[in-house]
């Protein structure tokens, strides 16, 4: 049976939830990368590493998203993380 | 066991995986709401749907990401699956 537009964007609520569940285990593991940078007395950034997270994803992108458009989202996503790494060495 | 720097991002490599492959359903979701929408003749860009899907991701959150940087996170994703939306129309 095809789906509705109210049923399309149910099918959208219950993918963002699953996305929104997933972002706080990014972010919270970002964290305790953080704390472990720290211990290392390591840099909070670290480009090669941001570049390896891009790579990586736009590996498992199998569209319709452009690779472009992925990263786009991403940056947003290791920007956000990266400020709470920053944010929990205060 | 506490996870070793490696172990963290090993874990970060495997959620970023789980959330690409959400992203790309919820990209594809788009383009059925986008096709609906043509044959309803009702325009692409809905700004209550919008707030709604931002109002539901922010519900959803727990923290430790701010509602501000979900937000802007949520901004670039809504943004880019309507651009799909569109360019499924021509």
């Amino acid at each position: 049976m095809k789906k509705s537009l109210d049923g399309w964007r149910r099918e959208i609520d219950a993918i963002d939830e699953k996305i929104v569940r997933l972002l706080i285990r990014r972010a919270r593991s970002a964290v305790a990368i953080g704390k472990k940078k720290r211990e290392q007395a390591s840099p909070v950034r670290d480009s090669s590493r941001e570049k390896e997270v891009l790579r990586h994803i736009r590996k498992v992108n199998k569209g319709p998203l452009s690779g472009k458009a992925l990263t786009g989202i991403y940056r947003r996503i290791i920007s956000a993380c990266l400020k709470l790494q920053k944010k929990a060495e205060d």
